[in-house]
């Protein structure tokens, strides 16, 4: 991408991220997660490790009243119980009536039909951030019968359409990940080339930015700062953490520990430095809605 | 608290607290939790590094049984669904029915309608122990409203007549967690002041601590050691513990990972050594039941 | 078991356990988890750092059409929710329609009515392989009433007859843990005597080799290597990772991330420098089937 690279540090959106990540950690944004049981626990200690105070309130009953409570919620689909289902509905709802933001992740979507007929009725309640490998967002748009599980068998490149158009149908920020992330509203798109490998290595690497993404929606909410920049300034801080955690690993199992003591220790400072991110300027969308 | 503190190795809760730690890894005793998906594998690893022996049946057609058998129980409300919500209430059903001793977790009530009403049925059934932060114990009580989740907005002392209260009601030893820990049988106080902030940085570091409380309860249980001695005793090893894992680490991954290396190596010389805990000693309860 | 014991690198069973691990790692297998709630983070990083593909599709809906699209599947019985049962007859409905290889692990059979029923509705659909300790193969062949919880109170030896028994009438590869592990097809029998007593202070420890074997399965399957030889390759190579992690550990915590390491790292001829496995050749079935 060094076509596409201004000076990394002078765009406005590291300054925004460098902002946003002190922002999480002067008021620790209450993040109401609805998760796979895989990756509840890890998201957990990812949030706290920002500085977020994680939720996990997955229940019918309580999810709808706690996503008005909450400031910023995820749904994500990987372990679709009917009760976590109904419960997803219900946060969505809540979010919606409170004007909370909240960030849809369809785990697997495509080849499963159960998650991708609850993916489509959530989306219908225009998330205000979607996030998801290039298979998942491509089965989203309805371009793709999606991958063969959680792997993404499509590129990013290949979601690029299909992020544009779900982010002018739906109104929503479309993240998708991979080597290099994308990241567009529909009019803008931003491109981190951050990360690393190992970040696929340890289960929910990709579910944990989806908790990572609402706690920082949940920050810039109501301070004039765009859902696009958050949820690029959480994409940013998230791997090159993963990269300064990568660096004193010698595994997976060492590099999940190291990530989270990086989440607590990385500094705006350290995120400035590192960012590698390119603004692909504002763009007219080729894409029918 | 110096005012409280006497030279704490020479108070007798220490010395119990040594021969516990001995009894509970020389007979493991087989802890049965129903607990939250966010920290159930946490927990029986805490358990497991304990020396304990820990066992997650939560299904409804066995927790009553299961109850029975084991030598502790822990119900803890973090995820009720509603199978554990049915599958609580046959566990304390069992665990009465047999003696068996059992601890209530009301994470996060007061706010949350679903989980404060359970948590209400359960405390009737009288728990051998409550254990909370401030927030879930007032809650409990009837006198707040509860905290905006698993977070404490309430101080430990503020909460400290609502736990005499719940354990005058209800017979149950009270635990409430904070930077110094109360613990209350509506008769005696202790006030324990290990710990490290840590602790608060990895999820589960509360939920797990109730798990060790049943491990104790039950090793204590038949051998002339009160409840509060077992509880009291629980939270001394466990955060003493935290300090000597906080010694060693550099955030709050590692921290998670030298706490279990270190509940598996504390010796009893070591909690001696290190125990800050006073007894404020007998007092007439001044709230009504 | 000296007096069984060839030079272990001469044995046909290493070197095909070398050549499989070699398989895992080139095409990752998509291994489809239904496992329990307390392991199911472990288990998906187990397979990650093997180089497996994990996915844990474990709704009703789902679950049958995924064992279609899987190479390998684990049915783990240690949480076993209505949902889970139901998903979990699916799968295995799903699997044998296919021709994929599934592995029941029957986690605390005996005592607890629930899990046992279901067992044996597994059990009659003939899994490729069964997992288990001593207590649960016992109970699983009828010979026993179970253990007290997920603790083996049986021998591995004491559940030889059992495993012979089990693998005759239901055509399943049976293998039982414990200090040395038993793997048998009723007509030939290894023994591996590799292995950490850590492994039994991380929760999982035995699960996620259920899942290791669902991977190695699937890599053998329709490459002329036998199922009883992807069972004992994947538990060589488990075990033996156990001992490398063990000699860079300080207790359960620092073993259970050193695992992760090593699973990622060992290579075919470390495998192979440490196998201690036994072939007690072919043998009479001296059970009833």
């Amino acid at each position: 991408m060094s076509d596409l690279l201004c000076p990394p540090s002078a765009l406005p959106v590291v300054a925004d991220a460098m902002r946003l990540l002190e922002l999480v950690r002067e008021a620790p944004p209450l993040t109401h997660c609805i998760t796979n049981a895989v990756v509840t626990g890890f998201t957990a200690n990812v949030l706290l490790a920002v500085g977020a105070a994680p939720a996990m309130v997955d229940i019918v009953g309580e999810s709808e009243l706690f996503a008005g409570i909450a400031t910023g919620v995820l749904i994500n689909l990987g372990t679709p119980t009917p009760e976590q289902r109904a419960a997803g509905l219900e946060a969505a709802a809540g979010a919606t009536a409170a004007g909370t933001p909240w960030v849809l992740d369809p785990v697997a979507i495509g080849a499963l039909p159960v998650r991708t007929a609850h993916a489509q009725s959530l989306v219908e309640q225009r998330p205000t951030a979607i996030r998801g490998n290039a298979s998942e967002i491509l089965a989203l748009a309805g371009l793709s019968a999606g991958g063969r599980g959680v792997d993404a068998t499509d590129s990013p490149d290949a979601a690029a359409e299909a992020a544009l158009l779900l982010a002018t149908r739906y109104g929503s920020v479309v993240a998708v990940s991979g080597p290099v992330d994308l990241i567009t509203d529909g009019e803008r798109t931003y491109r981190v080339a951050n990360g690393d490998e190992l970040l696929t290595r340890v289960t929910g690497g990709g579910c944990a930015l989806g908790a990572v993404m609402a706690a920082f929606l949940g920050a810039a909410h109501g301070r004039r700062i765009s859902p696009l920049t958050a949820v690029t300034a959480a994409t940013l801080f998230y791997t090159v953490t993963a990269e300064r955690a990568a660096a004193r690993s010698t595994g997976p199992g060492s590099f999940a520990v190291a990530f989270l003591d990086e989440l607590a220790a990385t500094t705006p400072a350290d995120l400035s430095g590192a960012a590698r991110v390119a603004d692909a300027g504002a763009h007219v969308t080729e894409v029918a809605s």
